[in-house]
C-alpha cells in the first residue's frame, strides 16, 4: 500500500480528480484519476470493471448519483493508502483520447470573438449577426477526428481562394490558426423528442475538458457560405486527457455577463453557470493570450438547453465546445486570426513575428479555476504542426 | 430446405441483393439480405458470426474485397435451396437501422436544388455561391438523429423569426419540409492525415441508402448565418432500411453533367461515378415529385475525395448524403419549399392543399436504377408527422 504525495500547491489535489484514460507500459489502456503528479488505475483500486475500459462512456452512463459515489469514494481512498500496483507516474503512462466521440458540436458563444470574426470575416458589415442574442449560434463539426492532446497536427490541403485571386488553388493552408476553447462532455444521455431543461444541464454533463479547435482560415473563408465551417475545421480537433467532473467545478460558478435582451424561455436559467476559468495560450513556450471564460456570453447549461429544443436526442460521449473564447482585451482573444488581427499585426514569440501558425510550431493551451481548496487544473492541450503532406496531388 | 421464390419484376432480384439489419419476432437483430418479398439471415445461412450483430459496421469493416466474395456467395445460395430456418417473409419481421452512424455530412450537390434555395433564401442575390461550381459544398449534420424508414417524426420547436416579425418566438415548427437525397455509406475508412482519390471511391463506399433529411424552413432561415443548418436539421434524418451495394450499381453509372469550369485535380475523375437512378416522392399516397439522380452535378466520388483532401479521416459507418436532389422540371424537385415554391404555388394531395407538411402526413420516397438483369430497388424511406410536444414550455 502506498500513500499519494500531492506536492504543494499541484492543481491535481483531492478538490480536483479529474478521469482519464491512461495505459501503463505493455498494457492495455483503462480509467484513471489523476492525483498530483500520479495515477490511479480505478479498476485495480476499487475492483470496478466499469473502469477496465478504454473509454469513460461506459462510467458516464451510469448517471449523475454514480457519479456523485464514485467522487466521494475515490476521494476517501486517496485521502488514505492505495494498492501499489493500482499507483503510477503520470510521466511513466500514456494518455488516450479519454471518451469515445458521439456527436461533436462547436459553438460561438464569446460575443468578443463573434465580434472580432464579423469585422474580419465581413468588413463593413454589422459585427454580430441579428440571431446571435437571441440563440447560443453552432453547428455540428467532425467526431471522427477529435484526437488527445500531444497528437501532431499535419497542416491541411485544400481549396483557398484570396479576395485578389481569381479562382481557387489548391494546396497547403496558409493560414493555420487555434481556437482555445472549453468542451463540455454529455454523460447522461437524453431520448428522441425531449429537449433538456437548463435547470437539468448538471445531471445530464459529465464535466469539461480543455479544446483546440484548429482552423484553417483560408479554407473556411472560400467553403463556409452558405452551409458553414467544413475542411476548414474537420481535420483536427485537440482535447486535453483530463475530464474535470462538473462536481470539481461548482466553486468556479459565476452569472453569465447580463444578457440584453432576455433570452426566451427555454433559455433563462435559475442558477449561474457561468465558469470563472481562466485560460493561458503557449506559443512555442511563450505566453500570448489569457482568454477568459467568465466573459462567455452563452452559459453551458443554455447551450444543452439550444442543442436539445428541437427534440435531437443527445449520447453518452457527446462533446460540445464553447466556441473560442475571448476576452474584451487584445491578449485575451483566444484565436490568433484574432490576436494578430488577420496577420496585420504579427505577435513577436521567441524572437519570431508570428501572425499564422507555421510548420513546427507547438500551441499549448492550460486553464485553471478556483476549486474548494486552492486552485484546480485542466492540464494542457498540447499539439505540433508538421508539413503538409501533398503526395496523392 | 426452400427455394426462394422472386416473384415476376421484382425489385430485389439477384441483380440487387441488399444487406438490412432485422429482427425476426421475439429475436435479436441481425444482417439479413432481401431477395424478393423475404429476408435471408446471413449468420444462419452461411455460418458467420459478422453477420450476427445489430449492425452492418463490422461486415463492411472487413473491406471491398470481401464484399465481393460474400456477393458472389449469397448469389449463389439464393439460387439455390437456402436452409428453412434462414429465411423470412418480409412482412413478419421488424427492420432496424442498418448501421452505426459514425460521422453524418450532408453536401449539395444538385445545381437546380442549390439554384433554387438562393432563390429563395436569398432573394435578389445571385443564386449560386462563388465557390459552388469548384468545390462540394457540405456540413456535418448530427449523427445520432439518423433513425430507420418508419420512425415517426415529431414536429420540432425552436425559434423562428418570420422577415416581418421584430424578433424571435419559440413554439413549433411552421415550414416543416422533406429532401429527398441519396445517402453513401463507407465501409473500407481511411486514417487521418490521408486523402481519399476519386479512384478509390468503390474501394471505401460499401452502398447507398435512401436518405429524407427532415428540414424545419422557419428555424434553419432564423439560425443558419454564419455557421450553416443546426437545429433546422437535428431533429431527424431518415434513411432506408436497405443498404443497396455499390457493386448492384454498376449499371446504373453514366457520366456527371458536364463541370464547368474544370474541377482542380483531386476532383477529377477517370471513371464516370453520376447515377442513373430515379426517386419518386409520394405525399399521403400520391406521387408528387420525381428528382433524377442522374442530374446532380457532383459525383460521390467527387464528394468523398473533397470531404477527405484536408486528411480528414473516414470511419466505417460514415454516413454522407448528396443533398436535395432536384431536376431542372418543377415535378423533380426533391424538397417541398422548392416544389411550392416558398408556399406560394401549393401543390394539391388527397384533394387538399399543402405547402409544407402538417401534422399527420406521411411521406415515402422510393427509388429503382438499371441492374445487370431488369430493375432494382432501394426500397422506401417512410416518415408519418406527428404534432409537436411542447410540454417543457
Amino acid at each position: 500500500m502506498t500513500r499519494i504525495d500531492i506536492p504543494d500547491g499541484s492543481l491535481f489535489g483531492v478538490a480536483n480528480l479529474p478521469y482519464g484514460v491512461f495505459a501503463p507500459p505493455g498494457a492495455a489502456p483503462r480509467v484513471g484519476v489523476r492525483v498530483g503528479d500520479s495515477v490511479v488505475d480505478l479498476a485495480a483500486a476499487l475492483g470496478d470493471d466499469v473502469f477496465a475500459r478504454p473509454s469513460l462512456n461506459a462510467f458516464m452512463a451510469q448517471g449523475h448519483e454514480r457519479w456523485v459515489e464514485v467522487r466521494s469514494r475515490v476521494t476517501e481512498l486517496v485521502g488514505g493508502e492505495v494498492p501499489d500496483a493500482a499507483v503510477f507516474g503520470v510521466d511513466e503512462v500514456e494518455l488516450h483520447l479519454p471518451i469515445e466521440v458521439a456527436d461533436y458540436v462547436d459553438f460561438y458563444a464569446s460575443e468578443h470573438h463573434a465580434s472580432n470574426l464579423g469585422r474580419l470575416f465581413r468588413p463593413g458589415a454589422e459585427p454580430l449577426m441579428p440571431n446571435w442574442k437571441h440563440l447560443p449560434v453552432g453547428y455540428h463539426g467532425r467526431a471522427g477526428t477529435v484526437i488527445v492532446s500531444g497528437t501532431d497536427i499535419v497542416r491541411p490541403c485544400g481549396q483557398r481562394k484570396a479576395p485578389d485571386e481569381d479562382a481557387p488553388t489548391y494546396g497547403a493552408c496558409r493560414r493555420l490558426d487555434i481556437e482555445a476553447e472549453l468542451g463540455f462532455i454529455v454523460g447522461t444521455p437524453s431520448p428522441l423528442g425531449t429537449a433538456v431543461s437548463t435547470a437539468d444541464f448538471a445531471r445530464h454533463v459529465f464535466g469539461a475538458v480543455l479544446v483546440n479547435d484548429w482552423s484553417a482560415r483560408d479554407i473556411q473563408a472560400w467553403e463556409y457560405v452558405p452551409l458553414g465551417p467544413f475542411l476548414g475545421k474537420s481535420f483536427a480537433t485537440s482535447i486535453s486527457p483530463w475530464v474535470v467532473p462538473l462536481l470539481a467545478l461548482e466553486p468556479a460558478r459565476v452569472p453569465t455577463p447580463a444578457q440584453d435582451p432576455e433570452p426566451l424561455p427555454y433559455l433563462r436559467e435559475d442558477e449561474p453557470w457561468g465558469l470563472d476559468i481562466e485560460l493561458s495560450v503557449s506559443w512555442n513556450g511563450q505566453e500570448v493570450t489569457r482568454p477568459p471564460y467568465r466573459e462567455m456570453y452563452w452559459s453551458p447549461a443554455q447551450m444543452l438547453a439550444h442543442l436539445t429544443v428541437n427534440g435531437a436526442s443527445s449520447r453518452t460521449g457527446d462533446l460540445y465546445a464553447s466556441g473560442t473564447i475571448s476576452g474584451e482585451e487584445k491578449n485575451q482573444r483566444g484565436a490568433f486570426i484574432e490576436l494578430t488581427w488577420g496577420g496585420k499585426e504579427p505577435v513577436t514569440v521567441g524572437g519570431e513575428e508570428r501572425s499564422f501558425v507555421l510548420d513546427g510550431d507547438e500551441v499549448v493551451i492550460s486553464a485553471t479555476a478556483p476549486g474548494t481548496t486552492g486552485r484546480i487544473g485542466f492540464g494542457e492541450v498540447r499539439g505540433r504542426v508538421l508539413p503538409a503532406t501533398e503526395s496523392r496531388r
